[in-house]
């Protein structure tokens, strides 16, 4: 399910990042929505959802203001699965937005048992690389234990993703973990 | 022991940066040197090094232009300890200068029984961090296994180190491992 409230973005994707595109808008178990996120998720008839990734702008004030509050995540709360489900949405930068990414750390924690902040490198990003917040009701749940990857061999042809990148990605500086936890 | 070649960079330093400064050259230990590292590297009258750490400018035509080339290096590996000796030096951007990374690789593998390409996050840089090279004559040395850290106090006071931010630094993306690697 892909849910985007604004269809030019999808028609962009298709004429300038073709390659991506084929291999995604192509694919025949893709639902496409093109609509408010906030208010399909008041009214999508799915069961609850295994993963919800949530690709927002940055938090502002504007259309997606209401993704950053808290009633859009108490909806995601319910959404995704009771136990397995799992919500990951982008959070800012650890050096640049500190302040901003511990006020979100925050609220997540008060909505869900078990929040983790992670990061990628991104070169084309400002300073980088960019942050998520990675969210689950199951109070066992540890993201940054890397599972059996199952196919390898798909594995073997990403690009950027190994065992060892995956448990970096959770490696915090030491006076970023502080101040989360603080 | 530091070699520097401009007695400005110290007292600008100094001046600048104090709280750093007044931490290192302030340090009884201190021998400062302001001299050409190349022709210091020749006539140090010193045992061997246990570790040395070459902080250049980037490899650029100009004075530092034999910091990147073959006689420093053939140098540096005669003069750090035959058995557990370790040199590091900055070794530019994984993404950004994939090319200059391999090829500084493949020079140090030809004088290095080990070497091994690491890298950190530095938000004020191009695309927000910059790599290294460790090498060693040690063919068993394994630089991002995590030792003793003995004081543990002395960590806990550090800013970004942590144990698993040290493993994080060896975790290169696929991609550029595969690219060194080939």
């Amino acid at each position: 399910m892909h849910v985007e409230i604004d269809g030019k973005v999808v028609e962009s994707c298709k004429r300038l990042c073709p390659k991506i595109s084929a291999g995604a808008f192509d694919d025949s178990r893709l639902r496409l929505n093109i609509t408010d996120g906030f208010a399909f998720l008041k009214t999508d008839a799915d069961p609850h959802y295994d993963v919800a990734i949530v690709d927002s702008s940055d938090p502002s004030q504007g259309p997606n203001e209401y993704l950053f509050q808290d009633d859009f995540y108490l909806l995601l709360k319910n959404r995704i699965h009771p136990k397995h489900g799992v919500l990951c949405f982008q959070a800012e930068h650890q050096w640049l937005h500190r302040g901003l990414v511990k006020k979100l750390y925050e609220r997540c924690k008060r909505i869900f048992p078990v929040v983790w902040y992670y990061h990628t490198q991104v070169p084309t990003y400002p300073a980088g690389q960019i942050g998520f917040f990675i969210c689950s009701n199951d109070p066992d749940y540890n993201p940054a234990v890397v599972g059996v990857t199952g196919d390898s061999a798909f594995v073997d042809e990403l690009k950027y993703y190994t065992a060892d990148v995956h448990r970096a990605a959770f490696a915090l500086p030491a006076f970023v973990k502080r101040y989360l936890d603080s």
